[in-house]
Protein backbone atom coordinates (compact mmCIF):
# COMPACT_ATOMS: atom_id res chain seq x y z
CA UNK A 1 0.00 0.00 0.00
CA UNK A 2 1.20 3.39 -1.17
CA UNK A 3 0.60 6.48 0.92
CA UNK A 4 -3.02 6.59 2.60
CA UNK A 5 -5.33 9.77 2.59
CA UNK A 6 -8.61 10.23 4.04
CA UNK A 7 -11.26 11.52 1.79
CA UNK A 8 -13.76 11.23 4.55
CA UNK A 9 -15.76 8.81 2.34
CA UNK A 10 -18.60 8.09 3.27
CA UNK A 11 -21.42 5.62 1.84
CA UNK A 12 -25.64 5.03 3.00
CA UNK A 13 -27.15 2.07 1.72
CA UNK A 14 -30.55 2.52 2.08
CA UNK A 15 -32.82 0.17 1.16
CA UNK A 16 -36.98 0.76 1.34
CA UNK A 17 -39.67 -1.30 1.50
CA UNK A 18 -43.44 -1.46 1.10
CA UNK A 19 -43.38 2.23 -0.52
CA UNK A 20 -46.61 3.11 -2.92
CA UNK A 21 -45.82 1.85 -5.98
CA UNK A 22 -46.95 5.19 -7.99
CA UNK A 23 -44.69 7.17 -5.58
CA UNK A 24 -42.44 4.70 -7.31
CA UNK A 25 -43.39 5.01 -10.53
CA UNK A 26 -43.52 8.87 -10.38
CA UNK A 27 -40.47 10.47 -12.20
CA UNK A 28 -40.64 14.19 -11.21
CA UNK A 29 -41.15 12.95 -7.74
CA UNK A 30 -38.31 10.95 -6.88
CA UNK A 31 -36.31 13.47 -8.67
CA UNK A 32 -37.45 16.22 -7.02
CA UNK A 33 -36.85 14.17 -3.35
CA UNK A 34 -33.39 13.51 -4.48
CA UNK A 35 -32.46 17.28 -5.39
CA UNK A 36 -34.12 18.25 -2.26
CA UNK A 37 -32.45 15.52 -0.30
CA UNK A 38 -28.90 16.80 -1.92
CA UNK A 39 -29.86 20.18 -0.62
CA UNK A 40 -31.08 18.76 2.89
CA UNK A 41 -27.07 17.36 3.01
CA UNK A 42 -25.51 20.61 1.73
CA UNK A 43 -24.25 19.17 -1.61
CA UNK A 44 -23.47 21.02 -4.32
CA UNK A 45 -25.33 19.09 -7.33
CA UNK A 46 -23.44 19.29 -10.49
CA UNK A 47 -26.16 17.31 -12.44
CA UNK A 48 -28.83 14.64 -12.88
CA UNK A 49 -29.95 11.78 -15.20
CA UNK A 50 -33.03 9.49 -14.51
CA UNK A 51 -34.56 6.76 -17.26
CA UNK A 52 -37.92 5.42 -16.92
CA UNK A 53 -38.36 1.39 -17.85
CA UNK A 54 -40.99 0.62 -20.46
CA UNK A 55 -42.99 -1.27 -18.01
CA UNK A 56 -42.37 0.27 -14.87
CA UNK A 57 -39.68 1.07 -12.16
CA UNK A 58 -36.87 3.99 -12.81
CA UNK A 59 -33.61 4.84 -12.26
CA UNK A 60 -32.02 7.97 -11.43
CA UNK A 61 -28.64 9.66 -10.18
CA UNK A 62 -27.81 12.88 -8.93
CA UNK A 63 -23.88 13.62 -9.40
CA UNK A 64 -22.62 15.71 -6.49
CA UNK A 65 -19.19 17.57 -6.00
CA UNK A 66 -19.24 15.52 -3.42
CA UNK A 67 -19.96 11.95 -5.13
CA UNK A 68 -23.75 10.46 -5.69
CA UNK A 69 -27.41 9.76 -4.92
CA UNK A 70 -28.62 6.94 -6.51
CA UNK A 71 -31.82 5.15 -6.95
CA UNK A 72 -33.59 2.02 -8.64
CA UNK A 73 -37.65 1.15 -8.04
CA UNK A 74 -38.98 -1.39 -8.51
CA UNK A 75 -43.05 -0.67 -8.20
CA UNK A 76 -43.94 -4.17 -8.50
CA UNK A 77 -42.56 -4.84 -5.30
CA UNK A 78 -42.79 -1.53 -3.19
CA UNK A 79 -39.06 -1.71 -3.64
CA UNK A 80 -36.56 1.02 -4.16
CA UNK A 81 -32.31 1.06 -3.67
CA UNK A 82 -31.46 4.52 -2.74
CA UNK A 83 -27.25 4.96 -2.16
CA UNK A 84 -26.12 8.09 -0.36
CA UNK A 85 -22.13 8.54 -0.95
CA UNK A 86 -20.42 11.63 -0.19
CA UNK A 87 -17.00 12.84 0.48
CA UNK A 88 -15.87 15.35 2.57
CA UNK A 89 -16.86 16.81 5.83
CA UNK A 90 -18.94 19.85 5.28
CA UNK A 91 -21.68 17.60 3.82
CA UNK A 92 -24.05 15.51 5.88
CA UNK A 93 -25.58 12.58 3.69
CA UNK A 94 -27.54 12.13 7.43
CA UNK A 95 -29.80 14.91 6.48
CA UNK A 96 -29.94 13.21 2.78
CA UNK A 97 -31.20 9.79 3.69
CA UNK A 98 -33.41 11.12 6.72
CA UNK A 99 -34.69 13.39 4.02
CA UNK A 100 -35.91 10.22 1.41
CA UNK A 101 -37.09 8.33 4.15
CA UNK A 102 -39.56 10.87 5.52
CA UNK A 103 -40.85 11.63 1.65
CA UNK A 104 -41.19 8.06 0.62
CA UNK A 105 -42.61 6.25 3.73
CA UNK A 106 -42.13 2.45 3.69
CA UNK A 107 -39.92 0.01 5.89
CA UNK A 108 -36.40 0.95 5.64
CA UNK A 109 -33.41 -1.00 5.99
CA UNK A 110 -29.99 1.42 6.10
CA UNK A 111 -26.20 0.23 6.09
CA UNK A 112 -23.42 3.13 6.55
CA UNK A 113 -19.33 2.33 5.18
CA UNK A 114 -16.39 4.42 5.46
CA UNK A 115 -14.94 4.15 1.94
CA UNK A 116 -11.11 5.35 0.97
CA UNK A 117 -10.10 3.31 4.62
CA UNK A 118 -7.59 0.41 3.04
CA UNK A 119 -8.29 -2.59 5.34
CA UNK A 120 -6.15 -2.04 8.58
CA UNK A 121 -5.67 1.51 8.54
CA UNK A 122 -6.60 2.31 11.85
CA UNK A 123 -4.37 -0.38 13.26
CA UNK A 124 -1.30 0.66 11.61
CA UNK A 125 -2.68 4.59 12.65
CA UNK A 126 -2.54 3.66 16.19
CA UNK A 127 0.75 1.61 15.87
CA UNK A 128 2.29 4.00 14.51
CA UNK A 129 0.96 6.47 17.08
CA UNK A 130 2.35 4.38 19.88
CA UNK A 131 5.59 4.22 18.05
CA UNK A 132 5.84 7.97 17.98
CA UNK A 133 4.91 8.79 21.51
CA UNK B 1 -42.84 -6.15 7.15
CA UNK B 2 -44.53 -6.58 4.35
CA UNK B 3 -44.63 -9.07 1.44
CA UNK B 4 -40.47 -9.53 0.74
CA UNK B 5 -39.14 -10.40 -2.74
CA UNK B 6 -35.73 -11.46 -4.12
CA UNK B 7 -34.27 -8.73 -6.71
CA UNK B 8 -31.24 -10.66 -6.71
CA UNK B 9 -29.27 -7.08 -6.05
CA UNK B 10 -25.46 -7.71 -5.58
CA UNK B 11 -23.65 -4.63 -4.75
CA UNK B 12 -20.01 -4.30 -4.96
CA UNK B 13 -17.76 -1.19 -3.32
CA UNK B 14 -14.22 -1.17 -5.31
CA UNK B 15 -11.63 1.00 -3.46
CA UNK B 16 -8.48 1.72 -5.68
CA UNK B 17 -5.15 3.28 -4.61
CA UNK B 18 -1.82 4.00 -5.74
CA UNK B 19 -3.58 4.98 -9.76
CA UNK B 20 -2.01 6.95 -12.40
CA UNK B 21 -3.11 10.63 -11.97
CA UNK B 22 -2.93 10.48 -15.56
CA UNK B 23 -5.44 7.68 -15.49
CA UNK B 24 -7.72 9.15 -12.98
CA UNK B 25 -8.24 12.78 -14.70
CA UNK B 26 -8.61 10.39 -17.98
CA UNK B 27 -11.79 10.91 -18.92
CA UNK B 28 -12.44 9.16 -22.39
CA UNK B 29 -10.12 6.35 -20.72
CA UNK B 30 -12.65 6.11 -17.80
CA UNK B 31 -15.79 6.56 -19.40
CA UNK B 32 -14.35 3.52 -21.74
CA UNK B 33 -13.29 1.25 -19.38
CA UNK B 34 -16.70 1.45 -17.53
CA UNK B 35 -19.06 0.90 -20.23
CA UNK B 36 -16.53 -1.67 -21.32
CA UNK B 37 -17.10 -3.71 -17.35
CA UNK B 38 -21.10 -2.62 -18.11
CA UNK B 39 -20.81 -5.30 -21.49
CA UNK B 40 -18.33 -7.86 -19.30
CA UNK B 41 -21.17 -7.87 -16.98
CA UNK B 42 -23.20 -8.78 -19.34
CA UNK B 43 -25.61 -5.64 -18.39
CA UNK B 44 -27.44 -3.33 -20.96
CA UNK B 45 -26.63 0.23 -20.47
CA UNK B 46 -29.24 2.35 -20.77
CA UNK B 47 -27.00 6.08 -20.35
CA UNK B 48 -24.03 7.39 -19.07
CA UNK B 49 -22.85 10.66 -17.59
CA UNK B 50 -20.12 12.35 -16.55
CA UNK B 51 -18.86 15.44 -14.90
CA UNK B 52 -14.69 16.59 -15.15
CA UNK B 53 -14.25 18.88 -11.94
CA UNK B 54 -12.52 22.08 -12.83
CA UNK B 55 -8.89 21.54 -11.07
CA UNK B 56 -8.77 17.76 -11.17
CA UNK B 57 -10.88 14.64 -10.80
CA UNK B 58 -13.94 13.40 -12.39
CA UNK B 59 -17.31 11.67 -11.97
CA UNK B 60 -19.51 9.61 -13.63
CA UNK B 61 -22.32 6.83 -13.81
CA UNK B 62 -23.65 4.67 -16.24
CA UNK B 63 -27.04 4.16 -15.50
CA UNK B 64 -27.68 -0.03 -16.46
CA UNK B 65 -31.49 -1.93 -16.98
CA UNK B 66 -29.76 -3.81 -13.80
CA UNK B 67 -29.01 -0.63 -12.02
CA UNK B 68 -25.48 0.78 -12.41
CA UNK B 69 -21.27 1.67 -12.07
CA UNK B 70 -20.19 4.63 -10.75
CA UNK B 71 -16.87 6.42 -10.19
CA UNK B 72 -15.82 9.45 -8.41
CA UNK B 73 -11.67 10.15 -8.82
CA UNK B 74 -9.03 11.53 -6.54
CA UNK B 75 -6.13 12.03 -8.91
CA UNK B 76 -4.33 13.89 -5.98
CA UNK B 77 -4.29 10.75 -3.96
CA UNK B 78 -4.62 8.26 -6.83
CA UNK B 79 -7.67 6.94 -5.94
CA UNK B 80 -11.20 5.89 -7.28
CA UNK B 81 -14.39 4.80 -5.62
CA UNK B 82 -15.83 2.74 -8.29
CA UNK B 83 -19.50 1.26 -7.10
CA UNK B 84 -20.88 -1.65 -9.18
CA UNK B 85 -24.31 -2.74 -8.63
CA UNK B 86 -26.42 -4.86 -10.39
CA UNK B 87 -30.16 -6.89 -9.78
CA UNK B 88 -31.03 -9.67 -11.59
CA UNK B 89 -29.36 -12.79 -11.87
CA UNK B 90 -28.25 -12.80 -16.00
CA UNK B 91 -25.25 -10.40 -15.00
CA UNK B 92 -22.29 -10.93 -13.36
CA UNK B 93 -21.25 -7.74 -11.37
CA UNK B 94 -17.55 -9.35 -10.78
CA UNK B 95 -16.82 -9.55 -13.98
CA UNK B 96 -17.11 -5.75 -13.91
CA UNK B 97 -15.39 -5.33 -10.94
CA UNK B 98 -12.13 -7.84 -12.75
CA UNK B 99 -12.79 -5.31 -15.47
CA UNK B 100 -11.94 -2.11 -13.85
CA UNK B 101 -9.07 -3.62 -11.67
CA UNK B 102 -7.11 -4.82 -14.88
CA UNK B 103 -7.44 -1.45 -16.57
CA UNK B 104 -7.14 0.66 -13.80
CA UNK B 105 -3.85 -1.21 -11.69
CA UNK B 106 -3.38 0.04 -8.27
CA UNK B 107 -4.19 -1.24 -4.66
CA UNK B 108 -7.76 -2.42 -4.65
CA UNK B 109 -10.09 -3.21 -1.49
CA UNK B 110 -13.26 -4.60 -2.50
CA UNK B 111 -16.61 -5.33 -0.34
CA UNK B 112 -19.76 -6.82 -1.29
CA UNK B 113 -23.23 -6.61 0.05
CA UNK B 114 -26.38 -7.90 -0.99
CA UNK B 115 -29.27 -5.33 -1.65
CA UNK B 116 -32.82 -5.76 -0.84
CA UNK B 117 -32.61 -8.18 2.28
CA UNK B 118 -34.87 -7.04 4.68
CA UNK B 119 -32.72 -7.88 8.63
CA UNK B 120 -33.47 -11.18 9.25
CA UNK B 121 -34.91 -12.64 6.15
CA UNK B 122 -33.02 -15.53 6.06
CA UNK B 123 -33.73 -16.90 9.72
CA UNK B 124 -37.23 -16.33 8.64
CA UNK B 125 -36.90 -18.08 5.45
CA UNK B 126 -35.37 -21.02 7.14
CA UNK B 127 -37.90 -20.72 10.20
CA UNK B 128 -40.27 -21.33 7.42
CA UNK B 129 -39.33 -24.00 5.84
CA UNK B 130 -38.46 -25.79 8.96
CA UNK B 131 -42.41 -25.55 9.89
CA UNK B 132 -43.34 -26.66 6.66
CA UNK B 133 -41.19 -29.49 6.33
Amino acid sequence: MGEWHETHGRHILLDIWDAKPTVLNDLEFIQDTMLAAASAAGAAVVGDMFHRFPVQGLSGVVVLAESHISVHTFPEHGYAAFDIFTCGTHVDPEAACDHIIARLGGDRYVKRFDRGLPEGIHERVAQLQTAAS
